[in-house]
């Protein structure tokens, strides 16, 4: 059968997920990239070096953003969210950064040997020019198949 | 390291793969979603009910397509194409019909206990006014983490 997921199911995916799919539009052109994320109740949180989705969503900040979860071709979780781009600095990039770091921390542990080595700090991110961005979401909708 | 992904290897990962997030953009709105498809090395080839992403298409028919194969965090691979929309009927919509079977066949055999249950012939697409399309790639792009 197919559904809708309820708000709590919507924010449970989103809160277990760490990779999107984000679309944005500028210039006559569509994009999707993927993204990883955290997600506090409110905003999905990101960055990225500069280049064109910073780009593109600069010139038009409406976006969507699309995450799921995948068992097989028949058992699925899809949760499709628009919102809008907000670019952090200072104090407001800096918890952005705790939060990104809280959520990655324990699944790099796990994928390198030298964990802390793919951490942002605040003073990475000036080094870096990194940017530090959250999507304020507006509006959510989420559907699942099960068999 | 990252790096890109060659012709041959954007076309393996377009051919390995059965799910897409298409992104479309139309009055104002972008919108990613999950979608099948089956790749026959020149077209993203899909149906679907009419709804809300067929509407968009209609309305602009220059889309996106993101695929990736994610393994973690730090290995993955991701191809990015942009193309246009062709909605297909007849002979065009029956030999895309085919190519999906063929496809997903395999597949829905290991998940259903009633495989042919879930494909879509000509017939049911009269039915059930499924919308076959295709999306021809005008171009393309790949990228690749590996750690």
């Amino acid at each position: 059968m197919i559904g809708d997921l309820s708000p709590q199911e919507i924010d449970d995916l989103l809160h277990s997920e760490t990779v999107a799919r984000l679309g944005c539009h500028a210039n006559g052109r569509t994009y999707v990239v993927p993204i990883t994320y955290a997600y506090d109740g409110a905003n999905v949180i990101g960055h990225s070096a500069e280049g064109r989705k910073v780009w593109m969503m600069r010139a038009n900040r409406y976006v969507c953003l699309e995450v799921d979860r995948m068992y097989n071709p028949a058992n699925w979780r899809s949760v499709i969210a628009w919102g809008e781009y907000q670019e952090l600095k200072d104090g407001d990039a800096a918890a952005a950064i705790e939060t990104l770091v809280a959520r990655f921390r324990p699944m790099m542990m796990s994928v390198t040997a030298s964990p802390g080595h793919t951490h942002a700090t605040p003073a990475d991110v000036g080094r870096s020019k990194a940017v530090i961005y959250r999507i304020h979401l507006t509006e959510k909708s989420g559907r699942y198949e099960r068999r």
